[in-house]
């Protein structure tokens, strides 16, 4: 089984190798076969997402991607820029069903900036579409104005979208998930105010009739935002569009004070998937050996479990993440006193120790 | 002068009676004229914003407004769901600058589900744009989809919209209120993936030559979801538009443990306003007598300040609320062991003997 390796920009690179050595130690059959995306493409190759990798990715079984984007890429238009990489690999491959758990591990409990008592245990799944809405939607641009209003003033605008079908597979997904957790999901929308919202809210309840075990609630995005920080584990799925889902999925990961430990999973309708961390290429502190690598390794075994058929070894690594946690080990972003500072480096070597 | 007093659905006529003894205690000579809105318009004249309510607002100097919206209007067609009335008033009168604090009060810090030394002082100011965005943006509707991969399929969008002179006038409102404070403006967007955020952030830029002592960062939306958990006292003033703004402030207010307390006022050009509590109707807590008049309170002082000309009695109604603070009196709402649990109209009476 092929494997493409993708690290990107900023820490991607260092985050990335700790996965690959955690997988060589665990699964040596496997073959992983490199390739640049976003600025480090757009340097060797003048495109985020150059027609190789986006072949190599395409070929592969699963796609391991650390992180793309750096300030300097700023000032470039705008389907230079690396995160054109992702949404690109997004598109092409289909990859429509993102998984973001947002879990507050017990060891990390303290670095959250909310009371242990309302995080503490926190284990909630984002289920966001990924294919869709507004990121996709047609027509789009900046162009002069027609309205009479603004009649001559540049305008900016932008289509918020998704089909009956877009919708009907994203609730698929989310309700399959809900039934192997707490049976229970809780779809996010802008009903009151948009038609897009109004048809996603119709569509999740015509699906839910296909699962009576599910208990399907709605809620407004501004609420659920709301409801996030005042009780988060009254959630358990969640399920919400590609621009929501952007906001909210983030808020969560947060929330937990873990976010350097969550990985990402986004998923085609055969399981084919490209498996990230949630935090981003930290640019700032690239290069220093200093970023946590965990979230990339458990999104490993995420890509074990969920695209390769191997959840005995996707057990393995994150039990062996959890033995390094209890050992106190620490990155930079997740230490608090009393426990052992370790750099990007020593991490993996623990975990790999730890396999 | 005249205001037009609409207290809406829910927990609306309660909160609203409160603010309304605290107007009449302090400026007697304000004439109050009353019309009802949102569900309770619907059910005496058919519409949630009536021509008599639209028109008595046109004409009045300021609104106080309570809440709308309750579960029992949600099978109801959207243009006559009581949401419609506050998106028609903020339309109808051109009330495109929404102002937002969120102010965690020293005495409520206890009630933050966040942990003291991160929201303890925090005091942000949300400017959101509330003319233009999605919730106006035209074309939007259901319809039979035309796209090769969905044709035939049902398919619902909306329009993103933002053209140079509205983000421009916003963009004004912020700078000048963060002269007032701490001359710093965070604009919010997703400028990597929409063009209205592309457009926005230009204006933005612009705008911004003209205040050379006020500081100008940008943060996408997703990241700005996130550093408001992690951080929230980096913040002072945001600016962003309608939808983002609708989600961060809900976000904000929710942090600071106060939301029962956080007013709001919705400003056209002129400064004729529309003030009403950030929280929502409540409608399950209606009619108890226990909801918590403050936020609408301190919007009555807001009102003052912004729309008449009466700084000096908006001061006089914010210490009296501070005063009652003070005295350890709460609502439900805000209630920790130890302080004394008051009704709604303990409350407003206790605020008037504090005047
Ligand atoms: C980089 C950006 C385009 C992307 C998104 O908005 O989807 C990121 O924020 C994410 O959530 O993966
Ligand atoms: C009631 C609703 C239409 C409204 C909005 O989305 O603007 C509300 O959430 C608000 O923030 O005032």
């Amino acid at each position: 089984m092929k494997i493409a390796v993708l690290p990107g920009d900023g820490i991607g690179s260092e985050i990335v190798a700790e996965a690959v050595k955690v997988l060589n130690a665990l699964v040596p059959q496997l073959i992983l076969e490199e390739a640049p995306v976003g600025g480090a493409a757009y340097e060797l190759h003048g495109h985020p997402l150059p027609p190789a990798t986006l072949e190599l990715a395409k070929q592969a079984d699963a796609i391991l991607f650390g992180a793309v984007g750096d300030w300097k890429y700023d000032t470039l238009a705008r389907e230079l820029r690396p995160e054109q990489a992702i949404l690109g690999l997004r598109k092409h491959l289909e990859l429509f069903a993102n998984f973001r758990p947002a879990i507050c591990y017990a060891e990390l409990t303290a670095a959250s900036s909310l009371k242990a008592e309302i995080v503490g245990g926190l284990d909630i799944l984002i289920v966001r579409e990924l294919n869709g809405d507004i990121y996709f939607g047609q027509p789009r641009g900046i162009r002069t104005s027609e309205l009479p209003l603004f009649k001559g003033a540049r305008e900016g605008f932008d289509t918020m979208h998704y089909s009956d079908p877009e919708v009907e597979r994203i609730a698929r997904v989310a309700f399959e998930a809900a039934r192997k957790r707490s049976k229970k999901v809780c779809s996010v929308d802008k009903a009151n105010v948009l038609e897009t919202s109004q048809l996603w809210r119709e569509v999740m309840i015509r699906v839910a009739k296909g699962y009576p075990d599910v208990e399907l609630t709605h809620m407004y995005v501004d609420n659920a935002a709301m409801q996030l920080v005042k009780a988060p584990k009254a959630f358990d799925v969640v399920v919400t569009g590609n621009l929501f889902g952007d906001i909210l999925s983030d808020e969560a990961a947060m929330l937990t004070g873990s976010i350097g430990m969550l990985p990402s999973a986004s998923l085609d309708k055969n399981n084919k998937g490209l498996y990230e961390p949630s935090h981003g290429s930290a640019p700032d502190i690239a290069g220093k050996g200093i970023a946590n690598p965990l979230a990339t390794i458990l999104s490993a075994a995420m890509m074990l479990r969920y695209s390769l058929g191997m959840p005995e070894q996707a057990d393995t690594i994150e039990a062996a993440v959890q033995k390094v946690l209890s050992q106190g080990l620490r990155t930079a972003d997740i230490y608090t006193a009393g426990s052992t500072k370790v750099s990007t480096k020593q991490m993996g070597d623990a975990v790999v120790a730890a396999l």
